[in-house]
């Protein structure tokens, strides 16, 4: 963390105040989602594209936001500065708040939203990749929206780490790619750059929504196949940006700086 | 709750000291498990099979459980007394304790345990069960362990509870039956009882492994055929026990409280 602030409902709080109530659907069950947001030195980059995702997916999973976006990204603002003109990491968590126990959702739910900056040290190497075993649930909440159910992809990168990657590369139920275990992945493939499906399970990554809105990046079905035989490819968070990657299970990929370059212009 | 007390990593505190980390990684990342279980008024139902499934789990996913399980044990009993004879349910939750921002898993987390206990009150009703569209993600750590990462499971329920059933029968990946949002589900087929394999989809369920042990349930691969041509049905989990089923998607069927009472008698 950055400063002695986290911001909590709608005000800023001394970290040591701040309280998580023990039946917070969020702590018992994963049950809210996330964004992690890159605080640039001066803005929350691409706030509005998060704020957007946030409250679509909100919506979705039926959580009631009780503090409007535009007071959640004030809030961002307001920590922000705690990272004096630096780039930092910005993590908003929002949860169904408590409730009582069991699975079903309580219609007087009261959301609860907390929001931290830490230290942010972008990798300053290009990925290895590894295909993890664990497939990611194709169609299903987990993989549809941001959530706070990310056992399998905190699994999926321990596998990757232990194959000798730094990240994983994570076929979705279907078969075909879905995504890394935090990352969207980009493959150029017979001259055209293309990112796996939602339906495949594709996190709707923002800088992957961005590349595609640009036209440079085309959405696909991308077969292990199609994995093995591309020519570049690029790993892109919020955080990150774009990254290129240097190995695809052991076998090393020449990813120019121009095509990166090209991909990062279109932000 | 019931009375004022937590249990948190050793000792009852009061239900309002309790603090956890907007850091911790069961909060931020749904890293953890837990294990629901039956205060029977003077015990802890199962309480050997819950901590030997807790201590599993926990290894497989490299949580290194500080707090033993037998002091685990006596700590759910101590809270047990809050309950005052009375059955109650107990919810253990047990996460990777805090950590940096990020997936990668931190050398040196230190485990967070924390027990609740809350009124029960069994259904009086059998149970009336809807397929639902959601997947549970055969062979993925979310499917073979009780971890918090949940959220497919609460959607799951919310869409049973929209067709009008009081709980979702959820197909694996591998298109067979896999369990209920919070309850395993034996069938009856052909005059055998029948319970989905783990490989399916299963979680491994303390009832359900006490019924194949005892040889009455047979473990098999449930397509959704067997399931429209099935006879009898059981719910189980740790908290109900035994349940009927009177309603397979809206099929009305004849469960015999004779055949629920052998199951029974088995545990």
């Amino acid at each position: 963390m950055i400063g002695d602030h986290i911001w909590i409902n709608g005000g800023l709080v001394r970290a040591e105040q701040a309280q998580i109530s023990p039946s917070d659907r969020g702590f018992t069950l994963g049950d809210g989602l996330f964004e992690t947001m890159l605080w640039t030195g001066d803005k929350v980059r691409f706030v509005d594209d998060h704020m957007a995702r946030l409250a679509c997916s909100a919506d979705a999973l039926g959580i009631a936001l009780l503090v409007p976006v535009d007071a959640i990204a004030a809030g961002l603002a307001e920590l922000g500065r705690d990272a004096e003109r630096k780039p930092a990491a910005l993590r908003l968590t929002l949860t169904r708040g408590s409730g009582p126990r069991g699975l079903a959702i309580s219609e007087n739910a009261s959301a609860f939203v907390l929001a931290t900056i830490a230290p942010h040290t972008p990798p300053t190497q290009p990925a290895n990749l590894a295909i993890v075993a664990i497939k990611r649930n194709s169609g299903a909440p987990s993989a549809l929206y941001k959530t706070l159910s990310y056992i399998d992809n905190i699994i999926a990168l321990k596998q990757a780490r232990a194959l000798g990657a730094d990240e994983a590369i994570v076929l979705g139920t279907t078969g075909n790619v879905a995504c890394a275990s935090s990352a969207n992945i980009i493959i150029e493939y017979e001259g055209r750059a293309l990112t796996p499906a939602i339906e495949d399970g594709a996190l709707p990554g923002i800088v992957r929504g961005r590349l595609i809105k640009s036209g440079l990046v085309e959405v696909a079905n991308i077969s292990p196949a199609m994995l093995a035989n591309c020519t570049q490819g690029a790993l892109t968070n919020a955080l990150v940006g774009v990254r290129g990657i240097a190995a695809l299970d052991k076998r090393p990929i020449q990813t120019l700086e121009a095509w990166l370059t090209q991909l990062r212009s279109a932000l």
